[in-house]
């Protein structure tokens, strides 16, 4: 049979860095090792016993589509949620239910451009951003933010610089996914400066909002710009209440013209899954302000842990995050994807061994990050601790170490 | 504030027809009629207990993300499923798991067509095809199959003069929907025939596989082809089990460079919701092949229902399918879109009134279809009988009657 060739955008996507090296993980545990995940923004907190009320008590008898937008009580819930913890005035007709984080991201790069036309985003990136374009045929421009200046925002310069006739808007992770980075409302209100002196669109992707530490608060970029048609914000129940599984993310803009060519996409792929939908309703209804204190009280103190047992690590670099649940590491390696594949299959300590994400794949920009990975701290203190130790024992083994 | 442009692709994205007149079905509501929703392939069939009885006694304490290819025991109870009633040999590495067959037909774009390329349909057709093609950039081929010939796929010759060097792939629903035709295994083995011709795609929509009625057997393009790298399947829990709101489709085929090349684009998103796959796949390890024979004999015995109501309405052409549940209905109006309007807007009998989709809205080519819509027949009998009683007494009423 002659070759049936595929589409150069679907080849040009890349694998996902948090993933790709999984069938390495997969077989160190069919060997008999265990292994700390430290790739993957998977928590081990335990998810709202509210939500699962709501799941068994689930009583109609079909499961039915919902609406293309998102269950008319989610919407409304969602919003009273936002209204409460940040002091907003949203409304339900302003959101849009979406699978995840990752069709709303999906949904508003098809929107907000053709083919061709270019966001701006901050290297390092969160790398399912890149995966989202490609499909889109999105161009993302890259600038650069880097590791010795806390992964601080670009100045209004280098941003402009970036700007074109093709750019359509800019998009920011803050708390920010993979350096753990806080913008300050400053740097933000920064952001939208430029957003509005080039009419471009400024998309936020909140998704760890309320991951915030040493006496932060939760801040959303809709406090700066109440009624501004301008804004987007991205959000998730995936992260904050540790339900990455219920795929249930939304987006929310005072912008009526992006709800209502959006829904034209929505429509087409018929609903959000009806059950999660339902149950993440009253979960939001009902779940306590305690069970969210205590998550960030839980990670805040992870991030200690991590960062203590990490400086232990001679010739290691990084920044200790005020936000969501990763940090960039730099390594006293050259290529730290070869280090992550070397203690996947490698290396074991007593039996254990640590998969953390190479940094590489978050750089957009060739040959950035080589020597630094990205670790998520959702494993709790000991477990931490430990996947640490191995870390720095497999660091030790490892022949190809610069120092 | 200066007009923010949206994306030519999302503002050419057609409103779906099944829903966009859902607005006025809710102010019908509002106002106090209730309707027959004929207008959308939501059936009224109870979800198999066997699938709530999995939700209710998911005992994970963390909802997790699962793999991005799918759930291992769903992708291998599925292929058992399939091997079951087809007589095939699938293993569960030729499956992906999506949200939804839409999910899976977006990627099925994403991967075998950059934008600008070709993909051949019928007209009619699934009307979110139109909606999945146009945010992939790909150009749908329309080729007409009639009502005057119970939508019978359209020869050789005439499919042939469609192929361009463009040309990646033809896509069939079959069953069909919006037709209800049931193609014989000869007409799919010529369309097989055309791909191998001209080294293309076949991927075949089998969302309705089990809906074959007068005493036809379910049957697959994978039994013609066992093997082929060329032919896709896509499936879906929606219909068959009365899961629409679950979200959980698949594609199926031999060929690992399409499953490869599309699982880094399904790593993008993640994966598909974790709880409608864990008791999907409890589901169908479960449930009794008794649940589908009685929902296939209900949709039947619907069909001869509904069909012996149309036939008392003067003027109606329809052709009585052999599948699905759809029928394309000629009205004796010139636009069936006011006529549909007409219904939920100013009319009523007894306090009710009748939902249908206009079928304009399923056919690619400009003015096909004005005079016809599609009837999902997804209301138990009297219902059905009730709606179409409506559907005359308004045709009675309606002032753009044609005789």
């Amino acid at each position: 049979m002659p070759r049936l060739k595929l589409s150069n955008r679907a080849r040009q996507t890349p694998p996902s860095p948090i993933r790709r090296l999984a069938h390495l993980a997969e077989r160190a545990k069919k060997d008999g090792k265990s292994v700390y995940h430290l790739n993957i923004g998977q928590p081990d907190i335990h998810s709202p016993v509210e939500f699962f009320d709501a799941v068994r008590t689930f009583s109609d008898p079909v499961l039915a589509y919902d609406r293309s937008q998102g269950n008319e009580l989610l919407c409304r819930v969602w919003a009273d949620y936002m209204n409460r913890c940040l002091g907003l005035n949203l409304s339900a007709e302003q959101f849009m239910v979406t699978m995840g984080a990752s069709e709303a991201l999906v949904f508003l790069f098809m929107t907000c451009c053709d083919p061709g036309d270019e966001v701006i985003i901050f290297d390092p990136t969160y790398a399912n951003y890149i995966g989202f374009a490609a499909v889109a045929g999105v161009t993302l421009v890259p600038i650069l933010s880097d590791l010795e200046h806390n992964f601080a925002l670009p100045s209004y310069e280098k941003i402009e610089a970036q700007i074109t006739n093709r750019t359509r808007a800019i998009l920011l992770c803050s708390p920010n996914n993979p350096t753990g980075t806080v913008y300050s409302p400053e740097e933000i209100q920064e952001l939208l400066a430029i957003c509005e002196d080039y009419n471009i669109f400024l998309v936020v992707d909140e998704t760890y909002r309320e991951f915030v530490y040493d006496g932060l608060e939760p801040f959303s970029v809709l406090q700066l710009a109440p009624g501004s048609r301008r804004v987007i914000v991205v959000d998730s129940l995936s992260k904050r209440f540790s339900l990455c599984g219920a795929r249930i993310g939304c987006f929310v803009t005072w912008n009526e013209e992006v709800l209502a060519t959006t829904l034209n996409i929505a429509q087409a792929r018929l609903a959000a899954p009806t059950l999660e939908q339902a149950a993440s309703a009253h979960m939001l209804q009902t779940v306590s302000d305690e069970y969210l204190s205590r998550v960030r009280r839980e990670f805040e103190m992870r991030r200690d842990v991590l960062f203590q047992a990490l400086e232990q690590i001679p010739g290691m670099m990084a920044y200790k995050p005020k936000g969501a649940f990763y940090s960039i590491v730099q390594l006293p390696v050259d290529d730290a994807e070869k280090f992550a594949m070397f203690l996947l299959s490698e290396f074991a300590l007593d039996g254990k061994t640590t998969f953390v994400a190479p940094a590489s794949g978050f750089y957009m920009q060739n040959g950035r990050g080589q020597n630094k990975v990205r670790v998520a701290y959702v494993l709790e203190s000991h477990e931490l601790e430990h996947a640490v130790a191995v870390l720095r024992a497999g660091l030790e083994a490892y022949p190809g170490r610069t120092e």
